[in-house]
């Protein structure tokens, strides 16, 4: 692609961020779409740069989605560590682009599958979804995504605290970075021990693997199990349960969007007025809402 | 309260996690709600018994609302430093409810406030409500509080990291816990520097604290500042503020919450198989979802 293609596609990015309907973004469906996920600081911008240039090695075109969870406070300022993929910044068979979530992460989990669909048509062999694996929304984000690599490293947290913020679930490939640190075999034997707790009843055992992803050691065993994975995915039909799956989630995440931008269009502060004050129930004031945004009849119901 | 008090609070807040709606529920809104939010292994729940224990000495009493994102692979068994504060398991004046988000935290956001309200109702003095302080959505739980403390700690992500999940624009205090590992001064730093960006134009800059709550070191300090910012929260306005967004964010929550059970409930395989063919776009399967779920007319908007 050149410069012009890229900024064309940057374009084109910026309306699905911005929540518009984009024409004709339908991808062929044939790029492979990896999710990296990881708490703060395990190494996720240095390991999506080492597989990059494994990948480009390869000659496959790479597009990469980064969800930063938006900081009014910070702005851009921090995301300095962007700055390590820029070595392929001049690379016209990359494309990097951060997404910001602007507060609100279930805009955010509508946009993320039409951007993978826009660079699937525009022609990238691998997509790579970056997402801060810590919070609900961002592990559904990557959990989008046919294969899922949860990234660990000593020291920042260990596995057990991984568990708890509920991404064992979700990696099909678990890789402990920063394998040169100390504690790094505790956070594999860890790792082991709660694996072999699960249910690998649909045939996929997740992997274990380590890397020093700054020095790109360990990174060709990543992308071999990533191989494997897809192997896997497509012989299981698993692939198409998930594409199918992932479709689902962009359709309830588009439907919810539109209501949810209604809703926020009406009146709500009178309504809350009532509630803070103790005169209105939330479950009437709810139903109020919705009439008022152009939903009548919508009794709230109990769940 | 009694064991029999306990446990029909115990079922009225199942009834709320439920998402039913409970009728008369509407506390006289005296308790304060202090939020308490940090990364995985910062001492939460350590700081939160700390807190109770001095809550009680003076006489409050005290319900805790734990969120933990839900972990189907887990189950409840990492939920283990909830032991920490077993240590108030038989005292009366307190009442301590885990509430988990069973991978939806948009439920949670709206039960959460009506959980508030359920124990406010019951007479509680203080209300902490305790939540993983790194994805978007639980930040946002945390942020509907009357006061909210952001915990860290050395070593479990720097200050940096904090700011990058967004939590740094949400606290009015930032306790930097386990003050006796040899990093805590470098944190106070990188958040004094962080914090000297913003823009404290509402009249309340953040404090900034250390703690070692395991000794209940500073634990004291802590409520002398949550002390200062009550004080602060009634005399500029914020509290009726706070409250008022408080409710705004719940009648969403509750409004949203009953469109996606019955967006939920209608077909989405269908569209979803056709949108994954390539042969439906995602806003007009969206837009049929949403006519199928009993919202006519609903056209989706770009946003």
């Amino acid at each position: 692609m050149g410069s012009s293609g890229t900024r064309a596609l940057a374009r084109l990015l910026s309306r699905v961020e911005a929540g518009e309907h984009v024409e004709d973004a339908a991808g062929p469906g044939d790029a492979r779409v990896i999710g990296l996920t990881g708490a703060p600081g395990v190494g996720k911008s240095t390991m999506t740069s080492a597989l990059i240039a494994r990948y480009r090695e390869a000659g496959q075109r790479v597009g990469v989605l980064a969800i930063d969870p938006s900081s009014p406070f910070t702005g851009g300022a921090l995301l300095g560590d962007r700055i390590r993929m820029q070595e392929h910044a001049t690379d016209e068979g990359v494309f990097i682009r951060s997404m910001a979530s602007r507060g609100h992460l279930g805009g955010l989990a509508a946009a993320t599958p039409r951007a993978v669909r826009v660079l699937d048509a525009a022609g990238f062999d691998v997509i790579i979804v970056e997402t801060v694996g810590v919070g609900q929304a961002e592990v559904d984000i990557a959990a989008q995504a046919d294969s899922v690599i949860v990234l660990l490293a000593p020291g920042m947290g260990d596995a057990i605290q991984a568990a708890k913020a509920g991404i064992l679930e979700t990696g099909d490939l678990f890789v402990v970075n920063k394998a040169d640190k100390p504690d790094a075999q505790a956070v594999v034997r860890d790792l082991r021990g709660m694996l072999a707790l699960g249910n690998w009843d649909n045939g996929w055992k997740p992997r274990i693997l380590t890397a020093i992803a700054q020095q790109a050691d360990g990174v060709a065993e990543v992308i071999a199990a990533l191989d494997e994975h897809a192997e896997w995915l497509t012989a299981s039909g698993e692939l198409d349960r998930r594409r199918l799956a992932r479709a689902e989630a962009e359709i309830v995440a588009v439907a919810l969007g539109s209501v949810r931008a209604r809703v926020c269009a009406a009146d709500v502060t009178g309504l809350a007025a009532k509630v803070a004050a103790g005169t209105l129930d939330p479950a009437a004031a709810a139903a109020d809402l919705l009439g008022a945004a152009g939903f009548p009849d919508s009794t709230v119901l109990d769940e």
